[in-house]
Order: C-alpha cells, then sequence, then structure tokens
C-alpha cells in the first residue's frame, strides 16, 4: 500500500493537510494514515510521530510529568496497534521550561517525563532508543515511535459488506475529561484510564494475522475516525449507536464523541463474525471485541441511535475551520 | 556498537541526559550519539531526532518559513550524515500559532515550512513519510530523519594516532549570527550558509567506506564536539587552531567556538593522510578536508594556535550549569 496518497474526512486540520500534500507533490509519500511505512532489508517498518503539548494535549495540573510522558508514548505506541505492527523503540524530543519553577526543580521534569516514557516503552517490549533536548517555555513530548509490520493494516482498505468492530469500552477518556474540567476528582480506575491509557499492541497484531482489511485507533473520537477510515476506502459506514460498548455512566452520543481512546476500530470481513472471531480475541488479548456496525457501498457516514438516524457529531479537532 | 552507553563531554544538558539514562535503566539504549541504531532485518537504520523551537533555535524575523524548515531538516540529515549513512525519509512534528496573525496567515505557515522540509529531503534523495501538526503558542518544527548505514561510525570509536579531520570551511555561522544579532544585513553567500546549511551526505558516507574510526557533526562548535568525540572515545585531542580551514574574517578562536556548522570532525586511521586521502575526497566531494590535528594517549582537550595553548572554548549549550 506504500506510495498510495489517502482521502481525507473533513475538518480545518485536514484542509491544512491537504495544501501541504500539494506543496510536498513527489517528496511526501502516504502522508495521512496512523504510520509511515518504510521498506527497509526486506521488513516493513512502521513508523509514527506523535506531538504532544502543554495547554494543548496535556495539563500539568491534570497530569503528573511521568504520566504526561506516559500517555505521549501511548499515543505514538497506538499508531502502531493500528497498523499491526510490533514495536521496537521509541525517540523522544522533549522540551521544558528553563526557568519557571517547577514543584520538583526542571531537571526532575525531564528525568520523570522520561520515566513515563521508558516504562510506556518498556510495557510492549521496545527500547528508548534516543532523542533530543531543549528549553521551551512550555512543556512539549514529540515521541516517534518504530516497529516492524509483517502485515500492515492501513486505513483504506475496507470493503462494503465489511463488519466494523471496536475493542475494550468508549467514552472513559472523555468522562474523566469533563470531570477534570469541573474541577470533579476522578476514582482511581477512571483516572488510570485517563492517564494510563494502554496502546492495543498485541489486539492490533491478532487483528492484522486475523485479516482485518482496515483499522484506525480512536483519537479523534469514534464518529470522526469512522469518517478518516470510510473516507480513505471509499466506503460508506452504519454505526449502530446502540451496540458501542460504552464506560458506565457514558451516553453512546457521548462515547461517540470521546477522543484520545486509544482503542481500535477496525474493518474486518464478513467471515469473521460468523467464526467466533470476537470469542477467539478475548481469549487471545483479555479485551471486549463489538461489531458496531458495517461498511457499505454509499458514501458517508451513516449513525443510528435504536433505529434513530444521528447527525454525526465533529470529530476532535486542534484547528477547527473558521 | 549497537548497546554501548557513551560518555558524555561536560555542560548542563550532558549532567541532565546523564540522569535521564539513570532513570531508563535497561529501556534506553545507545543513546548520546548523533544516530539511534536499530537492526532491521538484516540492515542498520539510523534515526536522529532533532527538535527546533523558535526563540531557541531560530528567530521567525531572521529566517523565512521555509528557511526554517529546510534548516531543522538539515539538522536532523547532519546527524545522518555523521554516522555515515545514506536517508531514506523523514517526519516532522509541527506547532504553528492558531491565532497569532502571520504576513501570509497560519495556513501558509504550515505550508512554507513544510516546502522547506521536502526541499531538503529532496536534497538527498529522501521523501516525506509523514508527521504531526498542533496549534502551538509559538513554531516548532521536530524532524525524524531515518537512513541505512552499512558500516554505521560512532563517536567512540577513535584511538591515539589517529589523525582529526575536518570538512568544509568553519566560522560562516557564527559570522552570520553576530551580523544578525547585530542588525546587519548578510550577504548572500554568507546568509546561504546560514540558511540553507548542505548536510554532509555524501562525505559521511565516503569517509565512512574509507575507514573512518569516529565521527561527529559540528552542532555544538568545533571544541565542544571534539571533546563529546574524545570523551565517548576514551583519548585525548590535540588540536592546531591555525590549521583550522576558517571563513573569510573569522579568527581561529571564533571558528573553534561557532556552532550549527553542520560539517563533519573525523578521526582516521593514520594511515589516511599519507595515502593521499584528503585528495581523493575532494575529488569525490567537492569539499576540503582538512587535517586540524590528532587524538592522544592522554584524556582531555588540548588546543594550541601556532604553539601557544589556548583554554578550550565552551560549546554550544541550551541548559548552562547554574
Amino acid at each position: 500500500m506504500t506510495g498510495r496518497s489517502l482521502r481525507l474526512g473533513p475538518g480545518g486540520e485536514f484542509d491544512r493537510l491537504r495544501a501541504i500534500f500539494a506543496t510536498l507533490g513527489a517528496a511526501g509519500r502516504d502522508l495521512g494514515d496512523d504510520c509511515a511505512l518504510l521498506p527497509v532489508g526486506g521488513r516493513t517498518l512502521a513508523i509514527s510521530l506523535d506531538l504532544s503539548l502543554e495547554g494543548v494535549h496535556f495539563r500539568t495540573d491534570w497530569l503528573s510529568f511521568r504520566e504526561i510522558g506516559w500517555r505521549a508514548t501511548a499515543a505514538a505506541l497506538s499508531d502502531l496497534a493500528a497498523d499491526g505492527a510490533t514495536p521496537l523503540g521509541v525517540l523522544v524530543s522533549l522540551g521544558v521550561p528553563g526557568n519557571r519553577q517547577r514543584r520538583l526543580g526542571n531537571a526532575s521534569t525531564a528525568v520523570q517525563i522520561m520515566a513515563g516514557v521508558g516504562a510506556a516503552a518498556r510495557s510492549v517490549g521496545a527500547s528508548v532508543l534516543g532523542g533530543d533536548l531543549a528549553r521551551a517555555s512550555r512543556c512539549l513530548v514529540d515521541v516517534c515511535a518504530l516497529g516492524v509490520a509483517q502485515r500492515p493494516v492501513r486505513r483504506g482498505g475496507a470493503r462494503p459488506g465489511d463488519g466494523l468492530w471496536v475493542t475494550g469500552r468508549l467514552g472513559g477518556a472523555g468522562l474523566a475529561l469533563a470531570a477534570l474540567r469541573g474541577g470533579r476528582r476522578l476514582t482511581p480506575v477512571l483516572r488510570r484510564r485517563f492517564a494510563h491509557p494502554v496502546p492495543r499492541i498485541a489486539a492490533g497484531r491478532w487483528l492484522a494475522r486475523r485479516g482485518a482489511r482496515a483499522m484506525i485507533d480512536i483519537s479523534d473520537g469514534l464518529a470522526g475516525d469512522a469518517g478518516h477510515l470510510a473516507a480513505a476506502s471509499g466506503v460508506g459506514i452504519a454505526i449502530e449507536l446502540e451496540r458501542v460498548p460504552r464506560w458506565p455512566g457514558v451516553t453512546p452520543l457521548a462515547a461517540a464523541q470521546s477522543g484520545e481512546e486509544y482503542e481500535l476500530l477496525v474493518a474486518m470481513p464478513r467471515s469473521f463474525g460468523t467464526g467466533g472471531g470476537a470469542r477467539a480475541f478475548r481469549r487471545a488479548t483479555g479485551l471486549p471485541l463489538t461489531r458496531i456496525g458495517a461498511c457499505t457501498a454509499g458514501p458517508g457516514l451513516r449513525i443510528t441511535d435504536d433505529g434513530r438516524p444521528i447527525t454525526p457529531p465533529p470529530g476532535f479537532d486542534h484547528f477547527p475551520p473558521r
């Protein structure tokens, strides 16, 4: 699939990316998928770069520096999971304030972030390979995750008739965010879900081996990422909202809008469902896998809740159109 | 050489890195060299991550956004050159202001930076493979450069008796920086040297093939980077300052202190000099290669100017010790 340019969903960030693709011309290839793919020595390297900025992607009064490091690394590793790749290592660029006083001093800021990066990397068998360090006015963590994919799964391979499945349960990240914004304390289990997301590496590899046609991780919200998958594959997607597995206390619509979930949305051939695929997945990974809809011939995203049509909620977008 | 931890030179940034290495324990390997090395499918991948921040590494009133993109990419590619690697591709994380008005609008900021990134990548036969984009209070460009190295050259392989050589001429970057700080216009040739550095890819590959023992790119200044090479190799280094090839109007000491030169400093076996190596290098690359000193058995950096000892000037350090 290398070398194929991808159609992107709507949104200000994607308009901007389209203009960048046009500027790059022949030098830019395969932009817009979760990972870049690079053939090296007969294998396929999957590479993801994921930028986390203070005040945009995280707040230092909501998360410890160790959690900030873990979360930034998990986000990059989640992109590898969505390609069905096995992580090898990460590199990290850190920006930390040079003058502003931190609770534990400036030196410890970088050390604590890197402790979280190292723990997240170790949790999936990867090494910290290198990186860069600079003084910055606000914290930033940019994580490059590298892995190998035996059979890379992209966003663009779904076909009409494929079943649409999701790992885990959705809405926990959105629930945590709402509580933090309202100044409420998180329960330990919700805090863990928000601060310590687990990249679905084993799940992504299992699904790739079992013939996944297209896969994406849910970072922009289920509705937004389903739109990306539909646009890249040139198919329609129909989601039955009442089927979406949800965190307790989350409405179906909130579950479809919740970003930074880091679960996988995957199109599987129809035979996967009739062949007991979800039970085998649960035995292998310990996670639920739920069929929430299907890929269709017509274009666009169609969402229903108990049969009633719902207007697709917008995905998370750092650059809302003006 | 993979898996070897490196001794680092003195300086606040390096004290900080040492604490980070200690935190990472087994997960961190090979940190501190120009590139990380990763064996993939029987080949050796060289990876560099290089962070450029507005107000720290560049100013938007000194450089166009296209030049900012070129320079950030050249810096990451220069690390590949120092390992003797052949570039394959780059990934780029961009932060651009979402609200602040730019001369040509916000959309064009990212597009112009990426035009510079794409041009620098194409200049060495590499592709833009992917990246990330976010709203940031100030511009940032983090470039991950990937290449393959047939015979990777690290900082730590120099031996006593090796000749110490440098490519090109030093001091142009420092001269440009002083002029910009003083509000003076740059001559076109000096502006090109500063805004459009050429990563020494062909030079690095040639030197690696010809048996380079240790190599580093001059980003912290000749004196600083010679100190890093000496510390990593466990050798001493003697530099004869009067031999250092200089940009017109640059003193020997200024040439030794000038950072962001992106030339290569390389330890070659003694036989290289007697075998007419520099002439062959010039024929192959069009660049001068000058012997400026030697590696010695005793530790530390010894700099002389026409025989008089000079106190080594400090290298460029984003985190001066407090």
